[in-house]
């Protein structure tokens, strides 16, 4: 798969854990970040979709970890994007900048949920050109 | 003031730091977490307030931090309740278990914002009894 | 498998996103928290360990997301262990209490870092008795 | 006083709570950082300081809300700072991007914890110029 969207951060301090590497969770704070980011390049705002009764929700997660990231790194966090039946795939995978190693692989699976109930994201499939 | 409501609680090792100590976001979660539940034990639920249009915000908050609290942890978070004005000021502060040394002492200034405007608290001072 | 610990815990309403619902990343919390308190319970103490140059971390992770937990909210966070190779692998599930409704479903794979290097956790797996 | 630092940033949704509006707590995430990344411009990492057992902490927090920051909001953080006793304060505030709204206003006083004793942040405070 193709990476279509890359978005570059910088570890903040707050994110590191008493081991001084960033605590995992941190990692999907990064890569839901970077999902929003590129919905937003494609004129869809997660906020105004559950504003207007869509939300679009992980199903399942996979994340390997590669290199821990420490206080002071920067990092690159790039996305791709696939449909498989209702789910939209994005796989994410993060790379220390600018050595390029990687730091994580990550594969979300999410699904729409439209006024209570699992359904196709018909919308957001068309504006992602899925 | 008098204390009318405490809750205990442990630190979780991802709220701590690379300083190995639990950084200081973390307090104004403890301190927003007692609020709540001590709301709730007066029937009032922060999330239904929310969906009938009215939010209490904080205004205001001043922290002294006293001792930092590490992994392995305990802690009683202590609340106190007073009317000033359109304000409900809560005074909190938290101690270590079991050595009661102090942690934080905080004051935390809300007010109430009904439909999108600044407005009295009328009904939550009525349920707090202020 | 069978669950050798569980944990109860409630929502604090700051875990809870825009959506109405706990923030995803927040289960990550959940389960390293319950992962640290049973270490605990077997004389294990996380920031012991890493003050004596042992980092156990995680490796790889899976989590099925299926009930979605919302403020008021109270769980129980349960844990299964065993060793596959070099790695320890948590099975750790949530459910939502008391209807015990299944929330997530995660596979937790850790490995021991010593002084910098990739290594077997021999005095971890015998504290666990694996 | 005069600001000698800024840094831009832009809301992350995980940041928002179910109110819709960033969570307080995330207001010190946020000057934390700035001040981390302030004194990198003059060459001090707050990693480095702790490895080398100076530890800056907080003493005393003040925090205004004006505004709450919303999904999709950028804001600008901007940093004065001087010298008061033993104690280096900050004032921090943070204005909404790009109606330069205030958003909140703050000040933080910190002091150097050198080997486990409070004590003059000398090296600190001469780096700084102050």
């Amino acid at each position: 798969m193709e990476y279509v969207f890359e978005l570059t951060m910088k570890v903040r301090d707050y994110e590191c854990d008493l081991q001084g590497i960033v605590n995992n969770a941190n990692y999907q704070h990064y890569i839901e970040h970077t999902r929003h980011e590129f919905l937003l390049t494609r004129g869809v705002s997660f906020a105004d979709l559950h504003a207007r009764g869509i939300d679009a929700v992980v199903a399942r997660l996979q994340m390997a970890f590669k290199t821990p990231l420490r206080s002071g790194d920067s990092f690159v966090s790039r996305l791709a994007v696939r449909k498989e039946g209702l789910r939209i795939v994005f796989v994410q995978d993060i790379y220390r900048f600018p050595d390029n190693k990687p730091v994580i692989r990550s594969t979300v699976d999410t699904v729409c949920v439209v006024d209570g109930r699992l359904s196709a994201c018909a919308e957001l499939e068309k504006l992602l050109g899925l």
